[in-house]
């Protein structure tokens, strides 16, 4: 399997255990398309009218910072703002799981990129719901807690 | 171009009108992608908080009936439920251009097919948005009324 293969891989992985956890989800085209006019995200997840954009990445040394393309932050973050959502780095670290990072407010190197110093720091997938989702949701949290 | 190839132009053309009139939009994946485990609309927009999922269809004929699979509708219908929004069919009709139909409440001939009598009794996209986005943006009604 080649890096672009896992990629998606990964993106439909995220796709499906959001939607089986209540969100109306859409994977984005593959990278590329369209994407000169207007950017995609890779993933978009909605919840009772709740929005959130992700791009996706995966790291292998959790330990290492990640960096992204700055470019790439600021198409989501546009996409974010016209949705009335919010922006999310969705990040894939082999045996700890997802974690997400706010795309607003990340470390900007001054090089055309910004950084996540500890990928593994970010929120787990119950904590990004928590953060999202009105409070009537929060019964959820408990009963699913053991779970993730 | 083949039929597919038309039905991509189709919705990236869409896709595109809506991001200038300043929606966040993302194409889904060409059906089948993942399309078993849940359902992916063709188009997914959202503004200001407000969320439509599409899926596109096009007709040569105006004047005829246009029939959708009932099993398509139903996905679309669940996905907006999901998210807390709304589901349209976005029907292309050659030299009249876009109109949209409420997926709810289409007709059911009972044999597995909703109905769309009349693919050109739709709405027209401004006339989409007027009936999606709240009354603060009726304003950009008036301003750009004449160009579409």
């Amino acid at each position: 399997m080649n890096v672009k293969e896992k990629g998606v891989r990964h993106e439909r992985e995220l796709a499906e255990e959001l939607w089986e956890r209540g969100w109306a989800v859409v994977r984005g085209p593959a990278s590329g398309s369209g994407a000169r006019k207007r950017f995609q995200p890779d993933i978009v997840a909605a919840r009772d009218g709740v929005i959130v954009a992700f791009e996706v990445k995966r790291v292998s040394d959790p330990s290492k910072p990640l960096y992204i393309n700055k470019r790439q932050v600021t198409g989501l973050l546009e996409w974010a703002r016209r949705a009335g959502g919010r922006a999310f780095i969705a990040v894939r670290i082999p045996g700890v799981g997802w974690r997400f990072h706010d795309a607003e407010g990340l470390e900007d190197t001054g090089g055309g990129s910004l950084k996540i110093s500890k990928p593994s720091s970010g929120l787990k997938l119950i904590e990004l719901e928590e953060t999202l989702l009105p409070s009537s949701r929060k019964l959820d949290y408990y009963f699913t807690r053991g779970q993730t």
